[in-house]
């Protein structure tokens, strides 16, 4: 049973400290799609404007995303651009245009329907639920959101949240909605309003989960080069949820496994401009990725030494 | 065969969100101490003034501290007087005052002169060589500096670094000494200029261990409560020496172990106002810290799924 994820699918305008990439393929569902077909078949809904040269999207398709649910409307798409300072942790935001994202009401596909698992990237939260309304007995729900959400839709948010499995976002994201600082703290708070599984990315400092009985740390995978940050937490999102979709089970074991694929997949994206390191990624080399992250955090526990 | 450390003892005044510690027990070389006495003899080296209640460090004699090297000079000690922000990430430097430690010029009793382990807290530089110059061979030195000396005395660092087997700094630390950003580049420059192991401390993000064969990451524990993270990094040194001290051995296996021995002792630190914590703490407790960092971090690799 597929993925579905519904999110925006935009033309990005880049710039780094090494250059300027201009028309990049960017949007959350489009980096979550691409990150999760990795490992499971994906099924994208979402809008893209006249102006699209869909053949930018040939790759997904090729990759067993079904962009049977991508509407074609008339007007520009969705345009984002930014530009990362000297550390690449820090950016920008220098223009957004919604385009034909400002009308988006998403209509999930009869065909799409059954999904299994469901990714609501972030998107206003009040369309989150009407998707919510749309299917069936969705086995597993995860949600992103952002701050400008948490402070202008929270009602529709608090409603949406003991809807979801999951809520996965950023530290800055747990913390205005909680109004905790600590992040222990902040991931109760939000799981006493719904999500039994709470993600929170920490960007290149890494990821932390919260369940019901433990807590999870996936280190942020440190790059000898980081080129472009761009999408690297809706990947992460993407090989998360690939990672479920594709073992089929929630439990502890595999969660922590989605983790670490989510991490390295994220990993990889940070390797080049925008989108381009996910298009011709074998999913190998996110194997391979998994493999270091083991070298770069495995130690022995001292059995002797804590009797000797 | 003991542990050498020379460095600071002083008095410190804390301010965090959760209240304001006087004349608290402070300085690198206390805090270094009392972490790496839990593990192994410590030996320390220092100043004090007439001013400093010496019952303060009774504590530290009974857990194998040897003060014999601790000179009491006419003056105020060392005062160093902070205030940390609502994050506890970030803190401002209200007042230091050198007092004795002004004129410090480190001797080392001649029953501290065949240490095998040294470890040169933030002092001058130029004062680390001279205390190298009174050692007889030892097996392990390694060393921790500021920005301050980073950019006042950079030639006597750069004298220093060949000396040294390991250098311990924080990030911002390793990347004015190298001029790199990136700390795999920074770690790379490092160890060019001398020390074969360099250990790179980001707070609450954790702790990379270079050495010439691999990399390693040690988490930040993510505390429930965070009450005042002075000391944390000389603590993580304290843990770290004290381990390969305790094990006697150099070797990956240990270095990694000494990672999050040192993650371990640093994150308890945090627990309790300036010292506090590290009184009366027990080594079973660093152990099972030790062992909570191995469940916050464990995965298993999933090699059926890589193959199937």
């Amino acid at each position: 049973m597929s993925i579905l994820v519904v999110g925006s699918v935009a033309l990005d305008r880049i710039e780094t400290p090494f250059g300027v990439a201009e028309n990049a393929l960017g949007g959350a569902a489009t980096y979550f799609a691409a990150a999760a077909s990795l490992f499971h078949p994906v099924q994208l809904v979402g809008v893209i404007g006249d102006d699209f040269p869909e053949d930018r999207l040939a790759f997904l398709s090729e990759r067993g995303v079904d962009l049977g649910g991508l509407e074609r409307a008339k007007g520009p798409s969705f345009f984002w651009s930014g530009r990362y300072h000297y550390d690449l942790n820090t950016r920008d935001t220098l223009e957004t245009r919604l385009g034909v994202f400002a009308d988006f009401k998403p209509k999930i596909p009869p065909q799409f329907r059954d999904s299994e698992w469901v990714f609501l990237a972030n998107i206003d939260p009040e369309l989150q639920l009407e998707v919510l309304e749309q299917v069936e007995a969705p086995r597993f729900v995860a949600c992103d959101t952002m701050n400008y959400w948490i402070e202008g839709k929270r009602d529709a948010l608090l409603q949406l949240l003991p809807r979801l499995d999951a809520l996965l976002v950023n530290d800055s994201e747990a913390r205005e909605l909680s109004g905790e600082y600590n992040l222990f703290q902040a991931a109760r708070w939000i799981r006493e309003k719904g999500p039994r599984i709470v993600v929170i990315k920490k960007g290149e400092h890494g990821a932390l989960l919260f369940t019901r009985d433990s807590a999870f740390f996936a280190p942020g995978f440190p790059l000898e080069e980081v080129f472009d940050p761009t999408g690297a937490g809706d990947s992460f999102a993407g090989g998360f949820m690939g990672w479920l979709g594709y073992v089929g089970a929630v439990n502890e074991e595999e969660l922590r496994r989605a983790m670490i694929y989510g991490s390295a997949t994220g990993s990889l994206v940070c390797e080049r401009f925008g989108m381009e390191r996910l298009v011709d990624v074998e999913v190998d080399e996110v194997h391979e990725r998994v493999r270091a992250f083991r070298r770069l955090t495995a130690f022995d526990h001292p059995v002797q030494a804590l009797h000797g």
